[in-house]
């Protein structure tokens, strides 16, 4: 994406973190990490993100999805000794469709099926204040409703870099151009 | 405590909940634990928290400190095979007077010497947004300023029980009396 794309979309997320009463510093504001996933489609795919923490033991994040916006499925494999990463999501504002193996527990889902492969559809909707717990190397991918969302992640530690994407043409890093 | 001063405290703490926008569930605000350190001063020492999850990994809490109050000096040594608790505090409203091991770093301290052991001075202040690691094993005490504090705590698995605190007439179990 390009500079410009980048600080409209850190503009738009920092909304969605004013609208969660989420105060950040001055250090956060400009380094909110945009993941495009290499589908240049912020509008449906995407992910916006300030990583709080992440040692070799714990990881949290304040998430923000864009209304309708999508973060594609994905799961977490163990990297070098560690298990993979267990990750709490804790709705802050908004709604959240989040979808994980296991049968499929609804006639229709929430969510709509975005442009990029998902395989999981055990629906879980998350409201302020609830969340829930995904064990290592479950697939999962969740979208947020119509007023977007702003999602807590509490979990071990983060290593992107070894995430599993159904879709193999997704690409992790993002690039910047300037 | 009484179960009277239970529920007063509580709803102590959820009006500081609310003044820093946490959305809390029902259940959760049925939940709220309060730590009294079997001192019976909750004014002087204390701490409310609800703890959204504690897995054998991850650990988050959502914890109030009212006006001046303090949370004994501790430190969180290793239980079973588990090395100590690792822990990030991060200030979402309020202001906090964090003490950790390590030379003293101001003339005169800006929280009140609380009346329980208190062994180190070097403070940290945490204004909104803030935040701070105590590794395992590092002893710190913390008192919220004339406003109150509500703080998140990142960490990993939590073990109360196993806190070894520097004044030896702590008991860290809540008794609550009907």
């Amino acid at each position: 994406m390009t500079r410009k794309q980048y600080n409209d979309q850190v503009a738009l997320a920092l909304e969605y973190y004013a609208k969660a009463s989420i105060v950040l510093t001055d250090e956060e504001k400009n380094n909110v990490e945009i993941a495009d996933f290499g589908k240049n489609n912020l509008d449906e795919i995407g992910l916006q993100l300030v990583t709080y923490i992440n040692t070799e033991r714990v990881c949290a994040k304040e998430m923000v999805l864009l209304p309708g916006q999508t973060c594609p499925e994905h799961k977490h494999i163990p990297t070098g000794t560690m298990q993979g990463k267990e990750e709490t999501f804790r709705c802050r504002y908004g709604e959240v469709y989040l979808y994980v193996e296991g049968e499929k527990n609804v006639a229709e889902i929430k969510g709509k099926i975005p442009p990029t492969d998902v395989t999981v559809f055990h629906e879980i909707v998350l409201k302020p204040g609830e969340q829930y717990t995904i064990m290592p190397e479950t697939l999962h991918w969740f979208q947020a409703g119509k007023d977007g969302a702003v999602i807590s992640e509490f979990s071990t530690r983060s290593t992107d870099e070894t995430d599993i994407f159904t879709d193999s043409t997704i690409v992790r890093e993002t690039k910047i151009e300037d």
